[in-house]
């Protein structure tokens, strides 16, 4: 069986989770927090697991209580009118398969999609898989902020298009209202539409904001909007994430959705259904996160890793070039791993190419006491 | 939005349970049944709900133990050696996301794929999405048994994949040892694939076994079987199936599962281990539902439906020609649900065409109490 995808190797994350479980190390690569998610959230859970009725087919968009509530807490977060829960809203298996059934439902053999990189490493095989061609715009150094001259370079009358991510893995970059408005001048003359993937929502530090595509009229009518539960209820092994959109895109990605998985767990709907109308949870994430980046921040400083800013995400970069001046970042995450029993995620395996700029990927998402083992392993080096 | 997918409209069993809801219809329309999971298996997930640290990403490719278990039934079900956990089972959400996912990684733009009709109305649009080409071949009525001449004469240099679906939806037709060896000849001088859709395998009535193509070794070389715990254990709604293939294909699935949901729910994952080593309760499946097709046959005599012979799975196929001889099924079906109170699946929502041979599908996977109010409302007809 030869390949339809050539060049895909096992997912980098996969690849340092592993290594970390053989090498006994902390790991920092994967994306996901090492505590458990609000105690209401995994009782709401056991209850349903033991509700009768509560175990067959939820109903192919969602369950209707779980979508109304998604459309409320979108609009008392970004002070937008209510997304028609019926028309506009469809939850998703994680915000994985959101985005799958987005490039599945838009891109058609050779449409190009402006991805900006460095990029989650699913962006370019799913466009690939629908025969869409990917085309790889760098974002800067150190803020890692679209350069909208050379994405509007970027643009051609194939684009199909184009995908952001705010706050942005690996990175932590935030888009203001500058960029949303660059960028919907730049989409005005096309018919190109945007996906906006903004897991990281309520992870946004120092007193900024998340902007949402939601919230600009222009970008919101071309627009593909994927959350996830798993993110903000630190419960990433839970998969339930969803996609707001138009109704003529809605309607489009829930034609691929009832294909890919049909419908997403009932008795995991219901329970995140019971938790979301409190808004006290995600509200909070903000400043739990910051303290977290802060702390992380702090113990690194008796390190000689010099870190980047981190504004947003669970995620902080760091350069490692006093430590080991001239070693490709695989190799130094690998080494990382095995001997200094910490593991990180080298950022080049975010850029198609491999581009390496000497800089690894650390996830704060997890208890101070692993923040501060991980930091006592990285002291000596 | 022009679509991708012109000709699909919304799936047939969402209408249909819609359409039941709004009528106040008794559902035999979408398979699923009306009674719970096992109470060993909804207390576990309760319990893995409430388990510190199984919350996070599962394994991409499942959970190990949830994996060597399925190895172990497999082997113990079939009589074949186990399927090796690490390279040749991949969990699921659900069989819908298996088969999505094989047809991803398999089916290049311009292959043909063999489907046999009546089909599982997901099978054409989900090949059409990767630039296939569905073949049509027709099961003739009334077994709905291959003619495997036919299946001869599709055959083309293009054929990628076949489709096989055993024990059948919506006929309940069983493929023997006779079909298989004939399959198997079929291919022999061909590369193609099969997908082997066998998520009824525990429904067999009537002291007939199910035949697995794990059990044929020619048809296991280049098979992907595909089954599923929401059939199998009550609950439709968990959402968690897998996918049994060898090392090269299992590869190839596993590259495509990566970027479609990348894992299954970690606390769904672990409930279902601690309940599969034991074999007592799919062991009493085949008793269980022949028990409920008997009794719905029984019933149905007070009426002036004729029902097909149904050898296996929870459906039941059923002409109304005495009750309305020139109408056709879908009309038929929507008078049933509005008129009778008694919600079916017309079953040319199973042809590509729409071909209607004046039958609609019953799903018996109902309490008896159900059954008999069903029968109760058919017999003024
Ligand atoms: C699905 S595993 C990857 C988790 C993640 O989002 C990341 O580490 O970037
Ligand atoms: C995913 S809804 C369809 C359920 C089913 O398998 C059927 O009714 O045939």
């Amino acid at each position: 069986l030869a390949s339809k995808l050539p060049d895909v190797g096992t997912s980098i994350f996969s690849v340092m989770s592993q290594l970390a479980t053989e090498c006994g190390a902390i790991n920092l690569a994967q994306g996901f927090p090492d505590y458990d998610p609000p105690q209401v959230l995994t009782d709401a859970l056991a209850r349903h697991a033991q509700t009768p009725g509560h175990h067959q087919y939820a109903p192919m968009p969602g369950l209707p209580r779980l979508r109304a509530l998604i459309s409320e807490k979108t609009a008392l977060t970004y002070g937008v009118s209510a997304p028609n829960p019926d028309t506009e809203i469809t939850v998703t298996s994680g915000a994985t398969e959101a985005l799958y059934a987005v490039l599945a439902a838009v891109v058609r053999p050779g449409d190009e999609v402006i991805v900006l990189e460095p990029a989650y490493d699913l962006y370019g095989p799913a466009i690939r898989l629908q025969g869409g061609v990917p085309v790889y715009v760098p974002l800067a150094l150190p803020d890692f902020l679209p350069d909208w001259e050379r994405v509007a370079a970027a643009i051609s009358p194939r684009t199909r298009l184009i995908m952001v991510n705010s706050p942005h893995n690996p990175s932590g970059a935030v888009l203001t209202d500058d960029d949303l408005n660059a960028l919907a001048d730049l989409l005005a003359p096309t018919e190109a539409f945007v996906l906006s993937d903004e897991v990281y929502e309520h992870m946004v530090f120092d007193g900024q904001q998340h902007r949402s595509v939601l919230q600009h009229p222009e970008l919101a009518a071309r627009g593909f909007v994927l959350s996830s539960f798993g993110k903000t209820y630190h419960a990433t092994g839970w998969k339930v994430g969803y996609c707001i959109a138009p109704p003529l895109l809605t309607a489009e990605v829930r034609r691929v959705h009832q294909f890919l998985t049909f419908a997403v767990s009932t008795p995991t709907q219901h329970a995140l259904a019971d938790v979301l109308a409190n808004a006290d949870h995600y509200q909070s994430l903000p400043g739990f996160y910051q303290q977290k980046r802060d702390l992380f921040g702090e113990l690194m400083r008796a390190t000689r890793f010099e870190l980047l800013p981190s504004p947003g995400s669970y995620f902080q970069l760091a350069r490692y070039q006093a430590i080991a001046p001239n070693e490709d970042d695989v190799t130094f995450a690998r080494r990382l791993t095995q001997e200094a029993g910490v593991a990180v995620v080298p950022m080049s395996a975010f850029y198609h190419d491999g581009t390496d700029h000497g800089l690894v990927r650390f996830c704060f998402a997890k208890k101070d006491e692993t923040l501060r083992a991980a930091a006592e392993r990285l002291r000596n080096l």
